[in-house]
């Protein structure tokens, strides 16, 4: 295959019993995963040990799974678990070098909290924290902050740009070496190296400074997931990994391409941003034990909470009439998630899939990339993707957890050590490092040098009076 | 002297440096500590040590001392800091038993976000969580959030109180064994004890249910600092430990009486809210010990520093064209917290201080009780306003950390023990079995049985027909 330098990323995306929505179901499986803190604690401390980049936790602001009201809702595993930034910071103090990914939505937080909680995350751990900025896309989730509706599409993005904007703005609130803290002296700091943000734009008002001193990684580092149009332009603008959903090597590839080729106009280089697209792996020492892996969990799937996934994935739209053995029926635009949407029927087309083996199809990866195999056939692909620049990494969404996880590391994780694909040791310290991202330098620096730099050059350029 | 049942409830308040304003400036003090997470460990676990109820963080959405606009703030140390719930969420996986109260305030934050984040920590702890209720009183804080102003002192509490409701509300959002996680049947949960709360007041429309489980402790604890009327009558409904700051017996015993008077109202016990005031003690072997370290300490306060402290607790109020060797001048009244502001010019009053005696006197505790002495004369102090109903424990706010902790711990604990008023180990688990308070039940269990109780006694109570 041909070569690519560097080795990829990966990310252990944690979900309480594992990502396949049966999972809790599995003889094995903790069912109280959700609130077992011990249960993290090794997950994390594992994937630390494997040497992967980051752990990754998705969120939202309701009980998942309430987007699909007309359907029974009891077999859902997701309705209560731990909050991400809590479970994150718990997770630092039992860590050491792995990075720590929260989702946090922009719609109904304030930028103020998010980048101090942030800030706070990556002082506490030593420089490894990152934001999964997203926005929110479901009504139930509205109505748990005075609203009744979500904000429509556009909107939703407007302010998730603006909220990028003050929250980097806040993180710039001081510059590295403002705190002198001189006992004799009495000065606790810098005031010229203090940076009052006075934003005042559409949504938001904020007048800083942020009450944390400048994070280690200078920034955080900023993860997205949307695909729309607003989305990625949104990703080439502010993102440093882009967490996405393509099925095929082609799509991967023209997405990767097509975000990497926006960020030029933002003064960007392809390097500032890294793709890390969703991977359901389902490991087996042979072909035959992957296969029996996965029919065992996908037996285990309630039709009715299938149903409600593809409801879910398609905008919450009520398929429940429709036969499950017939096609899926044209589906009406919402103000939902549009890339998802457009993913899960760009997929029943593609493989001309009934409804009931659209929800067969999904129930796993939510409409992530589904890999069932040999450690040596998952490799291939894994690789495959990297190697045409369709992905700069992966983050890995382990069907069962612990075990889907402790599969990967223990079988596929060896195999592409053996092709010189991923590391055996951290090199860095940081998030920013293990990606192989810059750390932001702060702004004022680099002004005030300029300054000076005019200021001292200034005599030299002008004729000698008289 | 007169005897009480039962040990005094012994919270550890941590600040950076140290609770005197100038213990970062102390030879000792380590000047970063405000970001130095092995510090708070440190902290955290010779608290635990030592047997204390909990550890408590305070909190403001913005850089403290940024409401004395009018005064150099370089000398202030509390300008850059951990994040309250990030920190706490942290030191909740490197200790087992004591209990982790953090601030956090009603002004500007959301209902269901609190209720989230204090559900998650009491599930990552076991049941250790607490949430200090406050409400925030400075415009540099509202300039964080979209506002040019703090809310006037009425709207602060009538919004605090709803948010407190919508809090509990959907702490109760599932029965303590809804999740039933029967993964043969596939049902992960009982309908029947999920909870909405549908909840729509003046200040917030919330629907729920909360995506968190009941928390181990029923609801995390709650604690209030409030003493204004609404402060109190708030803290009698819904409180289960105010955090105070009366100077002298009498003002403690008063208030404790006030406070206990008002519970009945509610339905409530005596016991079912704890007192807790702030001290701050300077322990010495000796008194000249004791006195020489709080004169080392007074030494380091920068006048400025000083005068803008006493600006602040006194509700913002410009004092710097007054001399600083003169009287207080009458004040405005102000939005600001009317109970410190009242605290001050009662301490400035009776005992006629100048407003440098003033800065000098509240300087170290800001506005709590200041007690400098052997082991002896502080355990002397602490056990009369605990046996007079002055107060059920205290919050230590050591003048130095960890220096005044560890000072507190070898040498006041010993006697405190030795008069049987502090526990040797802990006897519970969970914060609210530290502190003796009563796990709050769910009330639908026995609303179900008071329904099923009526039907089963119908038919006794109606005569046979025919």
């Amino acid at each position: 295959m041909t070569q690519r330098k560097g080795f990829l990323s990966l990310g252990a995306f944690l979900y309480p019993s594992g990502h396949h929505i049966a999972a809790w179901r599995h003889p094995e499986a903790k069912a109280d995963a959700g609130i077992d803190f011990r249960h993290y604690i090794e997950l994390a401390q594992a994937a630390e040990a494997a040497k992967f980049d980051l752990i990754f936790l998705a969120d939202g602001v309701g009980t998942r799974g309430d987007n699909v009201d007309f359907l029974s809702r009891t077999a859902h595993s997701y309705q209560a678990q731990f909050e991400p930034i809590t479970l994150l910071s718990a997770l630092a103090a039992v860590t050491q070098r792995i990075g720590l990914v929260a989702t946090a939505s922009t719609s109904f937080n304030e930028p103020y909290h998010i980048a101090r909680k942030f800030a706070s995350l990556d002082h506490i751990s030593g420089g490894r924290a990152g934001w999964n900025l997203v926005t929110s896309s479901s009504a139930h989730e509205a109505r748990n902050f005075n609203r009744e509706e979500h904000f429509a599409h556009a909107d939703r993005y407007e302010r998730a740009s603006e909220f990028a904007d003050v929250v980097a703005g806040l993180w710039n609130s001081w510059e590295d070496d403002a705190f002198e803290r001189d006992k004799a002296g009495g000065r606790f700091y810098d005031p010229d190296k203090r940076h009052v943000l006075h934003h005042r734009g559409k949504h938001f008002s904020v007048q800083g400074p942020l009450n944390v001193s400048r994070p280690p990684q200078g920034h955080p580092v900023v993860v997205q997931a949307g695909s729309s149009e607003a989305g990625r332009e949104l990703a080439a603008r502010t993102a440093e990994a882009v967490f996405t959903a393509q099925q095929t090597l082609e799509d991967a590839v023209a997405f990767y391409a097509d975000i990497k080729g926006r960020l030029a106009r933002y003064g960007r280089d392809a390097d500032d941003l890294k793709i890390l697209p969703g991977v359901f792996p389902v490991v087996g020492r042979s072909e035959s034990e992957a296969k029996e892996k996965f029919e065992q969990l996908q037996s285990l799937i309630d039709p009715v909470v299938g149903l409600a996934l593809v409801s879910g994935l398609t905008g919450g739209f009520d398929l429940s009439g429709h036969p499950l053995d017939g096609p899926i029926p044209p589906l009406p635009e919402t103000n939902a998630s549009k890339s998802r949407q457009q993913l899960m029927i760009d997929l029943a087309r593609r493989e001309n899939l009934t409804i009931r083996q659209l929800y067969q199809r999904v129930a796993g990866a939510r409409g992530h990339w589904q890999l069932v195999g040999t450690p040596g056939q998952i490799a291939d692909q894994l690789e495959e993707r990297f190697v045409h620049h369709g992905a700069d990494g992966y983050n890995i969404m382990a069907p069962t957890l612990p075990g889907g996880l402790t599969d990967f590391i223990a079988l596929v994780l060896p195999e592409l050590r053996r092709r010189g694909l991923f590391r055996s040791e951290y090199e860095g310290r940081t998030l920013r490092e293990h990606l192989g991202l810059k750390r932001p330098a702060h702004p004022a620096p680099a002004a005030r040098k300029a300054i000076a730099g005019a200021r001292e050059a200034t005599p030299l350029s002008v004729p000698a009076a008289g």
